[in-house]
């Protein structure tokens, strides 16, 4: 982690403003919704109110859908007003005053639902690191395709699940990545474009059960080893947001991508810093699992989505793409490797997940919670800003005897 | 292909009554519909006529929605209802008469679309025959785990195209399975119960791209080379429709399945016959290419959705399985291999396939169109019924360095 730790306090200051669903027990129905601080912020309400009026091109109704398709599908340059009169609002705002008490609600007092609709959820493999673990975990070399190609598969787009819901029966700390600007099937996209057709950023926890993983991979691949459950964080974080976080990239690339998957952007910013760590809460007690970031990604969530697009599948707004495990090569003060981000990289020598091994962690077991956090700190303010958490607990396997 | 083979005539008689969604010049708006000899009948009509309103528990616009979600979710015995109303409707139809005219479109005329909303599509690998010969071609035995689980990867929804859109490059023949009640996450389908969630089948062609299949699979599975595309037939021939060729399995399964995949159903018919056969197009002539019978799969369909739901994932309504490529071990008169349903199994001896080769056909080439069909025959009437066609034309690869 950075010498300047992020504060206890939010992730959701004014920097911030990202989107989420909502539903609290007085409006069962499901609609658009910022965090600020301590609250949501019910947009459905700030769009009646006419907010949003004076921005051309807005639509109506557009926060009172539940989910964020609708808002994410509009021209960016729209997302950049909606954000602007969020902050001049949100900065301004005095929730002692009467009529700006039903559009703020406590976050503990809301329940969070999946942000988007999602036609397709593809999963990454895109950690050189953490693809170097695996391969000498099991004795193998890193596939030569790997350099060639992101290495992904299609997940289960119905396996998606809101953090706070329980997971039946294991990880790996990755992000999500979510679609606004559709792409046609049939069409390419260009690397330059990619950042356009991103509209944020979500914490994404990718439970593996690796117990079946190994027997049913060969030779399609997982399915139910990767399928019976995918956790995000409840607030994307909009590339505006990203913006000052944007950075050149850590890890290079060799051999040279190929032409369509080269970095020919508008700056060398490349990449995204997201500081993310894990720990794992078991019986009462905290076991801090690792610190690693973002920009440690071998290929990055542009070549990610240029690659996914490049047979002419076409972008659904909504869509997901998790990054992969985005495992760290950076040690600790004793020389010890800290960025480890999957259990499985444990059997790498002088590692922090070994010594969780004699804390008795080796697999999750039933009851164990997991959780992610993902901060940013501003260059230019120095402040930090976050993603909030992405949770859950783990429950016992259905007995399949019983059925 | 059976003694009797199929007439050349319509395959949507008076024992089909499948479901689509239509669209037409006049009125752009999908709408469900079912298809009676020539015609398309549109239901939204039918629906607004009365014609379904005495059955209890209907609802309204149900055939008004652009998709057969709403329908298929009803409970099974308003389908039979529903079917029992449009036999005897259609069978004293006549078209001559003005009011009617309105409800009957030529099936030239109408647009067929995607007939439900898929949030999940799984493609299976399930043909003992087609494993074994893809084996033998790589050099390698069939995997141990083929036999102790259905074998599938999850597909990219947005990949589903209706029959009719071309393609960019390249098959398999199977066919596709469509949901309709759902299961809810977190729960195990009883396999007893699995008939019950199956809303109908249709003509599935999932297009694969052999020249970056193998590179890419490795360890994740196929990505691009199955993802680019997979077109289904427009009608979905309902489990009531089918229920007549409802048969004893063909293939023997050995080892036994595992206790929750094992046949426990109210009858003997784990099976259902469907002929099936598949043409290529090229450069104005036919090819014949192989004829086989969904009843030789050696996993079910009730057997892979069992599977499919076995680690907690749940089903949608309009979620839709691939049963994978069906191949037969049937010979032809002269002793050569007739069932063979996928150009890989082109370097197995003695075979039909083979026999392309001579043609020019290895792989399918720009411009080819690909034709299946599926047939059955009522064993109490002794007449046919069918899927009609599902066909795309295969076009030229775009050209990355156009990006």
């Amino acid at each position: 982690m950075d010498s300047s730790s992020p504060p206890s306090s939010t992730p959701f200051g004014i920097d911030n403003i990202p989107f989420g669903v909502i539903s609290t027990r007085d409006n069962p129905a499901p609609r658009c919704a910022t965090a600020f601080e301590d609250h949501a912020v019910d947009l459905s309400c700030l769009e009646k109110d006419g907010l949003f009026a004076s921005i051309p091109g807005f639509g109506t109704g557009v926060f009172s859908q539940p989910n964020l398709n609708t808002f994410a599908s509009l021209p960016r340059p729209i997302h950049a007003e909606v954000r602007k009169k969020l902050v001049d609002y949100l900065a301004s705002a005095d929730i002692s005053r009467e009529e700006q008490q039903k559009s703020f609600i406590l976050l503990s007092q809301v329940t969070n639902h999946l942000p988007m609709n999602t036609a397709n959820y593809t999963d990454f493999y895109c950690s050189l690191e953490h693809a170097r673990n695996c391969s000498e975990v099991i004795g193998l070399e890193v596939n030569p395709n790997w350099y060639c190609i992101p290495s992904c598969y299609n997940g289960r787009t119905s396996s998606l699940r809101i953090s706070g819901d329980p997971i039946r029966r294991p990880w790996g700390l990755e992000m999500g990545v979510y679609v606004s600007k559709p792409l046609p099937a049939g069409q390419i996209l260009d690397m330059r474009q990619a950042r356009d057709h991103i509209f944020g950023l979500v914490l994404l926890n990718d439970w593996s059960a690796r117990d079946i993983q190994a027997f049913e991979m060969n030779p399609l691949g997982p399915f139910h080893s990767k399928g019976f459950g995918t956790t995000v964080s409840p607030w994307i974080v909009t590339m505006e947001a990203l913006e000052p976080v944007e950075c050149e990239r850590v890890v290079v690339q060799d051999p040279r991508p190929l032409g369509h998957l080269a970095w020919r952007g508008v700056s060398e910013r490349e990449a995204i810093a997201v500081e993310l760590s894990a720990k794992i809460l078991r019986n009462g007690k905290t076991y801090h699992v690792t610190t690693t970031n973002l920009n440690e990604l071998y290929w990055t969530p542009y070549q990610q989505l240029t690659h996914l697009a490049s047979a002419g599948e076409g972008l659904c707004t909504g869509d997901i793409l998790g990054t992969g495990t985005l495992s760290s090569s950076r040690v600790g003060p004793t020389g010890e490797k800290i960025g480890l981000a999957c259990l499985l990289e444990r059997a790498i020598p002088r590692n922090m997940l070994s010594a969780l091994k004699s804390d008795g962690i080796v697999f999750l077991e039933d009851g164990d919670e997991v959780v992610f956090e993902g901060w940013c700190r501003s260059p230019h303010s120095g402040k930090w800003f976050g993603f909030g958490e992405c949770r859950a607990v783990v429950l016992p396997a259905l007995d399949l005897r019983e059925v």
